[in-house]
Formats: C-alpha cells, structure tokens, sequence
C-alpha cells in the first residue's frame, strides 16, 4: 500500500490550468488545501540567468504561486486571490534539476492573508533551500 | 535629427545575453549606464495569470534584471552582482502589450547596493505603473 | 514677507497626538496633507543603538508614521489606516541632531494604500538619507 | 528541580546593555545563543498608537533587535552586526501586557545573515501572534 497523493482543492486546480505562465515554466501543482500549496517546476536551460543556475525571477514565480494557491485553497470556490505584495530573500543560487515552492497561510484574515513561501533546489537527492518569502494576498471577486 | 539612443554599458550587454530567461521572456535591454537600466519585454500569451493579465513573476523578473543590471552598470567589467533580496508591490494587473522595468540606484555601498525598480505596463500610447520595488543587490566576485 | 506654513489636516494633527509614542520620542508633525507628511524628532540619549546612533527602531517608527499618516491624509475625517506591512532599507547609520521622515502615498487603492518613505538624520546643516521604506497601509474604521 | 535559564551569550548581553532604546523601552533580553534570542518589553503606556494598542515602531524595535542578537549570538564576540533591512507583517493589533520577540537565524552566510522573527502579544496569559519579520542582517568590523 502507497500513501494516497496529497490532496488539491478543485478550484485551485481549475485556476492553475488557466495560468500560461505555469505552462511556459511547466509547472506540476503537487498539493493544494487547508492553507498548504506545493509547486514544483524544472530548472530548465530557457529559465537560468547568466552562470547557469535558476533565475531569481523563477523562484519567485514559483513562490508566488504556492503562496497565492495556498491562500485561495482556504476560500470558497467563487473566490480568488491576487498578490499584495511579496518580499523574497534569496539564499543561495538555484542549481540542481527542479526548483519546489510550499506556500503557507500564516493568518487568513477576511481582507488580507498574510502568507510564506520556502524555495527549495532539488539537486538529485539532495534539496536545499534557496529562497524565503513573507507577503500578503487578498481576496477578491472574480472580475 | 534624432536623439542617440540611451547608453547601455558593453558588460551590462554582455551578462543581459548570457541569461536564457531574457529570451524566453523576449526582453530587450533599453539602457544601462550610471546606475539606471530599462529593459522592456512582451505581455506574451505564456506569461498571463488565470485571467489573462500579466503574471506576477513577469514583473518580478523584468524588474529584479533592471535593479541588478543599474548596479551592475556602476561596477567595473570583472564584477558581477547578485540580488540579495527584492520586495515587491503590486499597484495593478498587468494588462497591455508590453512591461517595461526601470532599476535604479540608490545607495552603492562597497558590500551593499540599495536599488529600487518601477514596473509600467504599456497599452497602446498608454503607460500606467503596475509595480514598486526596492532591495539589496551584492557585488561578488564571477565563479 | 514668509512662506505659510506647510498645511496639517486636522484629523491628522488629532491622530497624532493621540500617539503616545510620539510624545515619547518627542516628534513633531510638520506637514500632512495630499498624501504627503512630515515628521520629525530628536535623536535622543534614550533612542540609541550600542555605538550611539539612532536605534533602527527610531527610523522605522517615525517612517511608519509618516506614511500612515501620508495615507490618512488623503481619507475623509471619519476613516483611519493600519499599517498591513512595510519594508525598511537601512543606508547608513542615524548620527546626528534629528531624524526626519518624509512619507508619501503612491497608490491609493480603496482597499489598499500602497506607501513609501524616506528617513534622514539631520547634522548640522548636513542632511543624509539614512533610511528607505516601501508598504501598505489600509483604510479602517474606527473601533 | 527547575530547568535552568536559557543561554544568553556574554557579548549579546554585553551589546544589549549598551542600547539606550533597550532601556528606554524596558526591555529584558531571556535568551541569546544558537542563533535564536528571545527579548520581552511591556506594552507601556507611552508606547501605544492613537487607540491605545502597541505602537507598530515597538514591535518593530524588538523584532529587529531579537533577529540582530540572534545574528551576533553566532560570531565571535569580536564581531558585530548591523541590521540591512528587515520587512514587517503586522498580524493583528498589539493588545496586552507585554510584547515578546523571538528571533531566528534561518542561514548564516560570511556576508549576509538571513533572519525571521515573530512577535507575539501576551495577554494575561494568552499569547497571540501580533508580527511576522524577514530580514538580513550583516556582520561588520566594530567602529
């Protein structure tokens, strides 16, 4: 018996797919529920900066996005989330063959939801952590 | 008689190359000299969020190149920069054909350089500011 | 024949000094109005950090102030602001006589406001930006 | 039996004691070593904003100084460290008895310390998240 796969709201799924962006990263949404999102995209050769390794602007693409699902995967399925604002800090370069975003609600409040993200470097088997974000995303009516 | 176009410093030029997420993102370095660097890049059809509008880390990604490259440009050929930490505002969607980032300098300290950044997305002859940016560039020794 | 002072909105001038923590540090609320404030206040003997310079917490706390109430500025008598979050960029070290802080709204959202400020130790007739802030401040109501 | 006090590193206490802000806002360092240092103060009456909660700059001021101590609680005691900027989320409004900040070192790189801090309100005897922080701090050579 296998552990059954972490679980992803619907209308977080649904959202996912309309972005292009995660398309053009090709990005897996790996989980998405009770204030938790996973992402997990390849460093892939169109996707470095000028040594090689992983842009800062993937990073934060990926952060941004699990922050933004694990927020959205708190409300309900009419609802959505734009980012506030975001702070990143990077901690070391993104080498390796995947990057992996977890993004977290630390407090769901009815007009902000303050959240975090951690970025890791997946390289083989090892993972090490790359980036630290802190923002805020609200809640808004779909346009 | 025409303006000379802005002036872009050889090693900025050099590095902007060197980086494959410019060119998946079509970017075009505008200027960079003295501290200040422009860099303009498509709202392509791989870049939206869910609903159509630029994505977050397009913004993300144009205006962290441009702070890094305005602190680059104040630098000699032999150094590189990377970004410590950036932290980013959101003022509205990015909707309309083009974004455009402008880096800028504020403090060059010998361990840090402070940078702040601006994020317009151009719609026709329109240009209205979609993000504010400000954050810590280091100037390191190439690997 | 001088110039007029630089006006105050008097909902601001009552915010203020509501403040004890103003009259703690002693400042003055120079200018408010337009989205735009001033203040200013004394590095004391009790605001230092351990080498004698202003405390970071000095600068923050009259920045924050200054763009809070750069914000209220431009909101009817009734209303109030929060701060949601703020980023702060230390230049250089507070000596001097003062530190001012000038804050200014950037974008007011009817949800959010999104800030900036800037901090300066006066010295003498010296004046040196020691600090730079970027955030969000949100319109409440009173409690 | 009673466990013993938490570690406090001689030079955090050293450089604490010589912080005029410290005392002037009564605070108490509780622990200082292995890169995390915990520091209290109460929320005293002249330490609030115009409703009467915690001033923002307080939270501010004690987060920063507990991500700073738990920065300098890992050099040697030679070393000291400056904070390069720090970025707030204020969770909730700071109501209560006392404030308490604890920091952490999350990476410790030669040139930049990247840190966390939270600060919770402590109410009778509840304790409520009031500030999330993320922020560098960096080593630097005594004056």
């Amino acid at each position: 018996m296998t552990a059954p796969p972490p679980p992803i709201v619907p209308h977080v799924q649904d959202s996912f797919v309309r972005q292009s962006m995660m398309r053009t990263i090709e990005a897996t949404l790996l989980a998405a529920a009770d204030g938790i999102c996973v992402i997990r995209a390849p460093i892939g050769p169109g996707m470095r900066q000028q040594h090689g390794a992983g842009h800062a602007g993937l990073a934060f693409t990926l952060g941004d996005t699990a922050a933004g699902y694990a927020a959205l995967s708190l409300l309900p399925p009419e609802r959505e989330v734009m980012t506030a604002e975001i702070k990143i800090n990077l901690l070391a370069p993104a080498i390796g063959d995947w990057l992996e975003a977890r993004g977290e609600v630390i407090r769901a409040g009815r007009r902000l939801i303050v959240i975090r993200a951690d970025v890791w470097a997946l390289n083989g088997d090892q993972r090490k952590g790359i980036a630290l974000m802190q923002g805020t995303m609200i809640p808004v009516d779909p346009a």
